[in-house]
């Protein structure tokens, strides 16, 4: 698990080998995400995919509903959609695709959980999506962690997966915010140590990783920040769309 | 243009080689769409793409703002977030991709403003979504049209299109709907006649075949026919993000 198999390869972002040769206008920090190989996940029968994270992952869940690939259990954010993708192309697959995202959560939360709603349902695809709030709550005066508290809690979290569960494929989803809304310049430059920092696990733990801001970066071009979050941090259907297929693209295809 | 680069393979639909031996359910009709080889397109650098159709299509847009690329001249539809997806992934192939999609229109309709509205655009991909109309004024009495003039509307409408810009790729969406809201008992088995017909002239001029219908009676599993289209007809955000996720993996994955 500790080989680099969450570089992404333009080639495997974009699609088709058509596209291998293109500059991507990656996010301008420092902290951009790398660009090397991956291995894309091939999907088998039986797989149990799980989706974690915040009030993105959320998305309005019915949380006493704990199915499996069912709608309502899902909400409606990028993960149903990613689910929903998934489950229609592979009808024979009989995969159990869960959402275990609560809102407000932070990385330590998550952990505080992380038995309960992750280890026991031994899924063999873990997507996460986790960090806004890390930084949110603290510029907020409701939390004092910092971004070293946000990458401790998270190099520890992968370590407890994968001792748990050796065999189990990581999905890091990189933190990412639109310009618009709650979001103002005092998130920055502290928001791209945060994205650094879930770039940083992700290569230390041999996971995917899914560069949402750098998507972002690149929808903006197209429709106002705001088409895809209103309120610069929470997904509208059209940013949740662009998510799941782009998530997709970059663990599937 | 007329070889059968049409017809889509499991494989191709699936998006890996993983999934190619896998059984589709697909629409238990008599016309349920064929399951032979296509390639699919690769984009390259400075190419026009245009989505034609009805309301499906239309979905909202601003028609005074006939720009490429833009929200707000494209809806909120599959075709915006299909646009998107491919606008995002491919940032340096300065694509320009159109929305000339009018609400209400059935295959006459589009011939009508073909010259305007696809012919002098010289699209180098063409994704054409139509029919439903064209049975459902017919059910309410405000169109006399039958299937046989829905499907020798198209026939020409393809000819004439070959025949003006015989290089442009040409995609036909399947006519799709649900089974709620507008769409009762009324509509079949004659609904599924005009999807035959559609997926009969992309056949025979050797088209790229969208198995929208397909992909939504496999949807229906895991969410209420509501869910994806309220009316059954028209798409809510999420059944626009399975069919721009669909569209993307059946012409260009």
């Amino acid at each position: 698990m500790k080989k680099s198999m969450n570089l992404i390869t333009r080639r495997k972002l974009f699609g088709t080998t058509a596209f291998a040769s293109l500059a991507f206008p990656l996010a301008t920090s420092a902290n951009k995400p790398k660009q090397t190989k991956t291995p894309n996940l091939e999907l088998s029968k039986g797989q149990t995919i799980l989706f974690q994270g915040d009030s993105i992952t959320d998305a309005g869940r019915n949380k006493k509903q704990q199915v499996a690939n069912q709608q309502l259990a899902f909400g409606k954010g990028y993960a149903w959609m990613t689910a929903a993708h998934i489950l229609v192309q592979n009808p024979s697959l009989n995969l159990s695709i869960h959402n275990r995202g609560i809102s407000g959560n932070k990385v330590h939360q998550l952990g505080a959980r992380w038995e309960k709603d992750c280890l026991s349902l031994k899924p063999d695809i873990i997507s996460i999506l986790i960090g806004v709030n890390d930084i949110w709550h603290r510029l907020n005066g409701r939390y004092d962690g910092t971004v070293q508290t946000y990458e401790k809690d998270y190099d520890q979290l992968l370590a407890r997966t994968q001792a748990a569960l050796p065999k189990a494929k990581i999905v890091i989803c990189e933190p990412f915010v639109l310009k618009c809304g709650a979001v103002n310049d005092k998130w920055f430059p502290t928001f791209d140590q945060y994205r650094a920092s879930a770039q940083k696990v992700a290569d230390k733990y041999g996971t995917i990783f899914v560069p949402f801001q750098s998507m972002f970066d690149e929808a903006v071009k197209f429709a106002e920040p705001s088409h895809w979050a209103g309120d610069g941090v929470h997904p509208s259907a059209h940013g949740a769309a662009l998510m799941a297929n782009f998530w997709t693209q970059c663990v599937l295809s």
